[in-house]
């Protein structure tokens, strides 16, 4: 509602900005077309070099923001061709014809493509400005690197946000309300929680194993938080990689590959370091129990980097954000399975390998 | 090795390049000075615009790398001021000293601040260029936006990898060799793996206490989870606000007030909600049991919040990266203090307020 009264008192005082400003409403908020200026300096096709000077001193006119290239527009909006401000400085003929200097092969993009792909792109190709055309071949405008740095800032605050379970913040962190903090942190604290219901719910399940194996609840936290942990860091690096574009969706049965072979490196460490401590420090478990830990890590760690590495990728494959997928979301996950392993292996070692009677 | 080779094959090749490289070197790889480029346009203070002409052509005789600024800098190479090349367009008269035209208040950095410093004022002031003055007031050269947006991509990746409990990688994921992600990976998870100890220690320790409270330590996983989940949205929050200066270590004060109170309301919440989980799915418990629950996940997300909220700042203060406290580190240790908490709230709710006997 305030919003929208701004909005009127502009159309009154600035009808042509307020115009600008419905143009840029149309297209979705984080999209190219919102980060939109129309504050370029625009000349025809035939313009010469002379045209181009009294372009740009008009502009200056108004104000003083930077001018990196002033673009060469024909009929219609459509955008031919740019040359940079450095030429006109270059050479001393006024009456030469722009076109001569025109930069080839002009990389453009559309409205309605993500801002993150803009800043990818215009870093990537070290651009400082990036021309916008719309699906009919119409010059919209320019989106600027100043623009292009402070998406970078606010995506990565908000993969940040949400790689830590929290509601991304539109505002720094003491001018955020306690009320909205305890809606965008609360609401995921309480997803988080009623999946760890299931934690309990799984080891009241497996309580007659559980109770046959004296003290092996107490090893329950130890043994899935080896998995929350090496599931936050294949998605930490998988949500990274998509983000910055070094992993693409259709490589997935690669990461899956690379994170299988980690899963059993690093489960395998784990699972010495395990085995040696039952075997060290609570010599009344056994053997048994000590290489019941051991598998149970290699388990739980391979599912942690299989998950965590391939629900992220899943996301962005449905379009969904793959920072969505945040690190204790995975952890909860797998906390659960992580119980299923433990249980599952005892059987394995203790009752197929070693025999123990009675083990449900 | 590799390195010094290829320099000494520089040195025959171009000097010049050379000498800029082991400039360059100096600085330490993250600070200002490791960014500088030396190829900018530099005239002296009594220079016309005539001059600053001919000055951008003769650097454009050797590439077409973007120009925006021209430096006017006097002899002993101390920066007085610049003039954008906009102003070259902008006037005819090229008899026109300068000095008409420079640019009051000249921001610029030292070369041994941290590019990360160097990246948040360019970001805030939205600068393309950066002057680089050493601290006998030496020009030593600029840094370009372009590079700035390299240094902002590269460090959010190094949080991003540090909050998942990674060491950085340099390359990007699918260019690290496995025996690179095993070490990088292995040093923490086996670091936190050690750290869990702790919670088989702490949760024997209590045997009898457990022992007493039948099921009780099934209610252990969910319990520390929400601790670690609390802790993790705390530290993302506090480090993400730390990197982009929202947050001064100064204001630890403010920030434990806010914590505290968030700890409360939101440790309130999932308080309320798993007491009448233990109530209405497992009445065998009783209200005692149910209280318990309730009042060891108020005690458990304050605890995660000031110790995931503190830990960041207080890296900092001491000259620490607060993305090293990453939110499994935090986890970890929320996890033990979890169990201690649990054991306490017991003894105070069932043991002083129901007087059930004989609680250890």
């Amino acid at each position: 509602a305030r919003g929208d009264e701004i909005f009127r008192r502009l159309e009154r005082v600035d009808p042509e900005a307020a115009l600008e400003v419905r143009e840029i409403e149309k297209w979705p908020e984080t999209s190219a077309g919102h980060l939109v200026t129309t504050r370029y300096v625009q000349v025809p096709p035939e313009a010469t070099l002379g045209d181009a000077v009294t372009a740009v001193r008009e502009l200056l006119e108004e104000d003083d923001d930077p001018i990196y290239f002033i673009y060469l527009v024909s009929e219609g909006d459509h955008l031919v061709g740019a040359v940079s401000i450095r030429s006109l400085v270059r050479y001393d003929d006024r009456s030469m014809p722009l076109s001569k200097l025109t930069i080839a092969n002009l990389m453009s993009v559309p409205p309605d493509v993500d801002q993150e792909e803009v800043a990818r792109q215009m870093s990537k190709y070290d651009l400082s400005e990036m021309p916008v055309i719309d699906a009919t071949g119409k010059m919209l405008g320019i989106i600027t690197v100043d623009d292009i740095i402070d998406v970078l800032t606010q995506e990565q605050s908000e993969d940040v946000q949400k790689l830590g379970a929290v509601e991304p913040l539109d505002v720094p962190y003491f001018h955020t309300s306690i009320v909205d903090f305890v809606k965008k942190r609360g609401f995921w604290l309480i997803v988080l929680f009623f999946g760890e219901f299931f934690t309990q719910t799984a080891l009241r399940h497996y309580d007659p194993v559980f109770a046959m194996l004296q003290g092996a609840t107490y090893y329950v936290p130890l043994l899935i938080s080896a998995g929350g942990n090496s599931g936050s860091q294949s998605s930490t690096l998988i949500i990274r990689g998509l983000a910055v574009g070094d992993i693409k969706p259709r490589d997935w049965y690669r990461v899956l590959g690379r994170e299988l072979l980690m899963g059993i490196l690093l489960g395998g460490i784990l699972g010495v370091i395990g085995f040696l401590r039952v075997l060290m420090l609570d010599r009344d478990q056994g053997v048994g129990f000590a290489l019941t830990i051991g598998l149970t890590l290699v388990g739980i760690v391979v599912t942690g980097c299989t998950v965590g590495s391939l629900l992220p990728i899943a996301l962005k494959r449905v379009g969904l954000d793959p920072a969505t997928s945040s690190t204790p979301f995975i952890a909860s996950l797998v906390d659960v399975l992580g119980i299923i392993i433990f249980v599952q292996s005892a059987r394995f070692v203790l009752g197929t390998l070693f025999g123990q009677p009675g083990l449900p």
